[in-house]
């Protein structure tokens, strides 16, 4: 054991995940005094950069999982990927699971989601499994197709117009060796714009609802976020948040959920995701919020009280730094150039290396005019990307 | 290395010492992603606990801090005791030192100093070093005498009202093998209240100044930092920075210099002490200033442009948890009375056991409300240290 005696009061969390969500935990568990063993895919993964006691292994191998967790009270989780039955396996080993796996199911498959989800009586979109092109053409065109398992960042994801369309869904599906993958048609919601709603939980119940945040998807990645959602009418915005705590309790949910949303063209709110771990459209609240989602997640899943998830300013606006196209060797380089242009620009970087469509970092502007918020968050982001040349200054 | 192919278009910056504050250079670095690597005193300590490319050793050896600098471009520093010539000796093997060798002596020997800070025309209390007794009752009683070298929080300190007095720092001076070590007398100040100016500071020379603070000290340590100094005169807040910022200059320091000072009675200013790394008077930025001293002090040291130095909040109090008299394991336990006490409250813990005296974290509280920060840190940290009953709730 690497940690000082003072560690041995403290818990040791499990983490399953070495991306850049793991990564993030590690700053509050510094604070907190809490140490983290992490399972990470590889040596030198976001993650692995930054917590000493790391292994390296597979998160779908169950002895992998159980050393991990030897001598932890509590395990967490960087992405919704391990298997079910593992969780279940860990449980009965005596480790606490948080989120466990009967809500974490939820965030696994769209179908179990969006059953459970009506059940409570929780606005969706219209939906049905489907299980060929006639099915999709009975539930009706255009729909939307998802693969009800591993879909993410838009990947699994197509939109039928007609029975041709189909076909490439249907083949991701037959594709998939597990057996446990179907195809879930839903509307094609013809929404004014996406949100999303924020908790935290812990095991003993209290919850804490962050404000509710607008964000922008492009070819299903989350590209930008406004903290608060603008001109959102008080009432969508208790029912977003209504809407996250129903659901967080009613699945009991341990660690941040987020909800993430359309605010459809007529007014309604509808349900489109589930995550249930910190989330690209919480990164906000790292420099906007009195507690951060990652400082809540850990507070949450080891039943600590719940930090304020209030907004500290009056817009928080976060800006995703993605590779582009191109070489772009100056996501370091980059620094001169944003640091002096704007003093209060908060930057987060994951430790990858820039590749196309890639997510490797984000940045925050917070202040009081949203518009100088998203021209600064924008420029700088778009400045790391290496989308902009010399003379953009 | 254990670091992503991202990482090797960052520099690794290399740190000596293993405390509390290398441990939170730690989470600006996560965030900026800069690797870091760490001399540590031994496994376990505090910055070791968090940083994964650590080395131990003894920092006193030469060999030591070569190998630790092997193909970083700049090493900074956890505490100022690295011995000079081994300073001299890294930056001639082509590591930026930094702060470098000629500023870093002005925070390690205080007879050199005081004769700087003369020659400056920076106001300082009257002084002179000392052989013996009878040499201080020249100088005139009372007097305090340092050591001119070694001491910290409070240690190296003795304050003599007559000859006799005089005994405990003349042998402690005697006792140091290393024939350094003088004895500086300087005049018992009148003072109102200490005050703190910290500025960042970079190879090229730019500057940022934080807002002047209010520190109280017992025993010579730090126990409870108000940002910014209620009701201190704009003339002399304006003169406490202009000194900081001078002196900065004229040293060429970089990274972080806080200059303690008092606030006399007949209201003026005058410098007590340099340190020049991250200082406990600058620990309340890390929750209530843009930019945190830690941050900073990694932007200036790689002379990346700074960030802004400026107030969050009206009011922010910073109150240090340290070991009581008595066994207190609740170091860790104190989390959910303090906590669900104060869902705003900001801990810092350093994964140090308690003991009597020791610094093992700190509290930020901020607000509107001087009082009501000043009530909630001050009892979140008597909490933790375990000075409070159960019926104190």
């Amino acid at each position: 054991m690497p940690y000082a005696a003072a560690s041995e009061r403290a818990p040791t969390l499990a983490i399953v995940g070495g991306g850049q969500l793991a990564r993030m935990m590690a700053q509050p568990a510094i604070a907190m005094g809490l140490p983290l063993r992490l399972l990470a895919e590889a040596e030198g993964v976001s993650a692995a950069q930054v917590i000493p006691d790391h292994q390296v292994g597979d998160y779908r191998d169950l002895p992998t999982l159980q050393m991990l967790v030897e001598g932890c009270a509590v395990v967490t989780f960087d992405h919704e990927h391990v298997p079910t039955e593992h969780l279940h396996a860990l449980e009965d080993g005596g480790v606490a699971v948080r989120p466990g796996p009967e809500a974490l199911v939820h965030a696994q498959d769209k179908a179990v989601m969006r059953t459970r989800l009506g059940a409570l009586g929780v606005p969706c979109p219209r939906n049905a499994v489907v299980a060929d092109a006639a099915d999709v053409e009975t539930f009706g065109f255009p729909a939307v197709l998802k693969t009800t398992r591993g879909g993410y960042d838009g990947k699994g994801v197509w939109v039928a117009r007609s029975a041709e369309d189909c076909a490439p869904a249907f083949a991701a599906a037959a594709a998939d060796t597990s057996g446990r993958v179907r195809i879930l048609a839903e509307e094609l919601v013809d929404f004014r714009r996406e949100l999303s709603a924020l908790v935290a939980r812990s095991p003993s119940g209290q919850a804490a609802a962050y404000p509710v945040v607008q964000t922008t998807q492009v070819d299903g990645i989350c590209r930008e976020v406004v903290a608060p959602a603008p001109d959102l009418a008080p009432a969508l915005s208790l029912q977003a948040q209504e809407i996250a705590l129903t659901v967080a309790g009613a699945l009991d949910v341990t660690g941040i959920l987020a909800v993430e949303l359309f605010e459809t063209t007529d007014g309604r709110i509808l349900v489109n995701e589930l995550a249930m771990r910190p989330h690209n459209t919480g990164h906000w609240s790292q420099d906007g919020a009195v507690t951060s989602q990652f400082e809540n997640h850990l507070r949450a899943v080891l039943d600590l009280p719940l930090g304020s998830p209030v907004a500290r300013e009056t817009w928080t606006v976060m800006v995703n730094i993605l590779g582009g196209q191109e070489d772009a060797g100056r996501l370091w380089d980059g620094y001169p150039h944003a640091l002096a242009r704007d003093p209060r620009l908060r930057v987060h970087l994951y430790g990858k290396d820039l590749r196309p469509g890639r997510k490797v970092g984000h940045v925050n502007a917070y202040g009081d005019d949203l518009d100088d918020c998203l021209d600064r968050a924008r420029h700088a982001a778009a400045w790391f990307a290496g989308e902009l040349g010399d003379e953009s200054e």
